[in-house]
């Protein structure tokens, strides 16, 4: 069941997962010491890229969509990291309301909610689904494509509380990144629980603070286990007054890529990596594989055409982008079905509990396959990541899921580092 | 691949079952509150006993062998739930000391064993099997028939702590139950963890002050979601001065069995039930399905012959059994291919991760079948206990396998009281 899974270098990257395998026990040791002192998030998904040489995450989501594409058989594994979940943040909630994104015409979406609203009714709660579209006023009952069905309900604010008529639950989970703002409904709330906390909606979320959390997660492990942090972090610099509009801070930019690919250069020499070096541009709080460039050359910013302007410069919610963050690119040599691929893996509380491969039929190795044409192939995961096995080759199966729960769990803390590092003044959190 | 299963009587347990379907949500609140207040054992089995119009847990086992006939598919639940017991009980461990029971020629339990530790250590835990075998003189491998091995080690007592030569656990799981008295090496231990604590040994661990445990969260959990505890509790009485070998206490023994079945007969007219009720006699402090009688009439009591006695007279480890419970007899209307068969729930922390039918071709449904001759489905569970799914039938597996879930969880809860409360003063506990 598991697809045909090829890494083109295989050495190294065989090199990095032994010696994972090597320090499982002192790698999850580490783990459960670190989250002895932060909170994981409630959930959250991550992209992988696996380039042999480099097993690196390059994007973190704390509102993860996409629980549709989890396979069935790790639907325990997440009522059971979620019943932990819900224990740290609300152990005595009867009630939860989630918030989803406003796409009711995607169908997909909609079964990632529904998903997330059975996972979590099995941990005991009553989940029911409040919606922040204006002509949602009154339940509404959406049939599914996969034959269920989603009623989402209109949100009532009464006083300092949000809720349902007639429902007003202790805690509010969002799968909703606020890429637009905090709605006014959910302004000087008091009382209720913020699942993830408002500070990481995508308002005030920045990739660059991320990264520089995850810098600091990598040199750490890297430590711990006696490997170079480079051969799981993506290297990246930050360009922070950009107008792609009006044509100013593209010098800013084309340095910053300039200066990121020699140092890539170097480190491929060290690494003797016969591969072209790159680098993504992306809108620093942008998501949904919106405003995202890949560029191999400083002199591709410069100068760009208006529809590589136009592509750049907005990102979800018509947002404009001023600040963009420059990451190392990681090619994928990982393919399925002789498409590229690469992996997200799915976590809540501080368990990885599922992950598929994003496909992509029309891309090449080093470009960003978070793109339209890109599909899921949810089968792939049919092991899950916490099961390295020893008397396996170490790029059996088993083993390279478990290199992928390692660094997946790495951002994961650098976001929980992140949250806690952002997390605003108690009067401007109101 | 989930085993025909079979019920002969459905109905009454439709209800039972479509109750507990229909109460999910307070059920899973509740038992959320309740591990607020009390910490679940480490790990624990049960032996359920499904009537129909009864479901009940007949023995909790604080030290549960049998982690080999787990389905591997729950290995990452196991991983995940053990995740959870290290923190809560030694969240900087880095090593952990397992003490086996002693049969190092039995294979099954090896096997047992050795799927124990490697449970242990994907949780980050450097984990040593130590031995309280004298022949065990310097480390041995035992060659497994499942193609694994297992290394045993001498004890070494270093002052108050225990260990290994060159290894010093901060925290000791035993697996074994302590039949025989605490051994001489684990007292007056300090600063190092014994998991479970040592008087929930069966030197000390009594079943009727489980019973009464039980009994009281029977109670609480009926009136949460409005049943009869009845249905999910068997009746018990306790004969505390009896000396088979010496034919004393044998009329108190019979008063107490016609008490109970007189009690069982008031409920099978209320619940119209047309089958003929049983009592089972038990060593009080007794295990291995080892000092175990039916009973279906007081007079069976008095006057045993010299084989009954000497089979009532002695368990494990030789011990004389002074105290025994009567427990009402649930009957099983389970079978596996045409044999009695009763769920095994196992548990870790407070999750249920797994378990299995235990069949017995030679026994009926109101016989003991932990007994020789027994076998083990080993793929019953194919679905977890988590996961009860609305849109089927109640005696769908999902729905069924949650019902077990629900009531071995109930009988850990009942463990976790009992630990506590038969806690000893500091200066016994040394």
């Amino acid at each position: 069941m598991v697809p045909h899974l090829t890494t083109a270098l295989t050495g190294p990257l065989l090199e990095l997962e032994k010696h994972f395998l090597g320090h499982a026990t002192e790698i999850e040791r580490w783990m459960r010491v670190q989250w002895q002192d932060h909170m994981p998030p409630f959930y959250a998904s991550t992209d992988l890229r696996n380039s042999g040489f480099k097993l690196a995450p390059v994007d973190l989501n704390l509102f993860p969509g996409g629980w549709n594409n989890i396979n069935d058989v790790f639907m325990p594994l997440c009522v059971q990291a979620a019943q932990d979940a819900i224990e740290r943040i609300c152990p005595d909630a009867r009630q939860l309301l989630l918030v989803p994104e406003n796409h009711t015409r995607n169908q997909f979406y909609l079964q990632n909610v529904a998903k997330l609203v059975s996972v979590l009714q099995l941990t005991g709660l009553d989940v029911r689904v409040g919606s922040l579209l204006p002509e949602i006023t009154a339940p509404t009952t959406l049939e599914l494509a996969n034959g269920g069905s989603l009623t989402l309900e209109p949100l009532v604010r009464t006083g300092n509380r949000v809720g349902l008529a007639g429902f007003n639950p202790c805690a509010i989970l969002l799968n909703n990144d606020l890429s637009g703002g905090v709605p006014a409904i959910f302004k000087g709330l008091d009382e209720q629980w913020l699942i993830p906390p408002l500070h990481a909606g995508w308002h005030m979320r920045r990739k660059s603070r991320h990264a520089a959390a995850y810098d600091r997660v990598a040199r750490e492990f890297g430590e711990v286990i006696g490997i170079d942090p480079w051969r799981i972090n993506p290297e990246y610099g930050v360009c922070s007054q950009i107008n792609f509009q009006e044509r100013t801070g593209e010098e800013c930019l084309a340095a910053e890529v300039d200066s990121l690919l020699t140092r890539i250069r170097a480190k491929y020499k060290e690494y003797e990596v016969d591969e072209t070096p790159f680098v993504v541009v992306k809108a620093d709080a942008g998501t949904y594989g919106m405003g995202v460039m890949t560029v191999r050359d400083a002199s591709e910013v410069v100068g760009l055409n208006r529809r590589q302007r136009n592509k750049m410069s907005v990102v979800k919610e018509g947002l404009q982008v001023q600040e963009v963050i420059i990451q190392e690119g990681v090619h994928t040599f990982e393919t399925v079905d002789d498409a590229v691929a690469e992996p997200v893996v799915y976590m809540m509380d501080r368990f990885v509990v599922g992950g598929f491969y994003r496909v992509h039929t029309e891309r090449g190795r080093d470009e960003n396959l978070n793109a339209p044409g890109m599909h899921f192939k949810p089968l792939a995961f049919q092991t899950c990541c916490s099961l390295p096995d020893c008397r396996q080759a170490p790029d059996a199966a088993p083993n390279r899921f478990y290199a992928y729960g390692v660094v997946a769990r790495l951002a994961l803390l650098a976001a929980s580092v992140e949250i806690e590092e952002t997390e605003p003044a108690e009067a401007d959190a109101a």
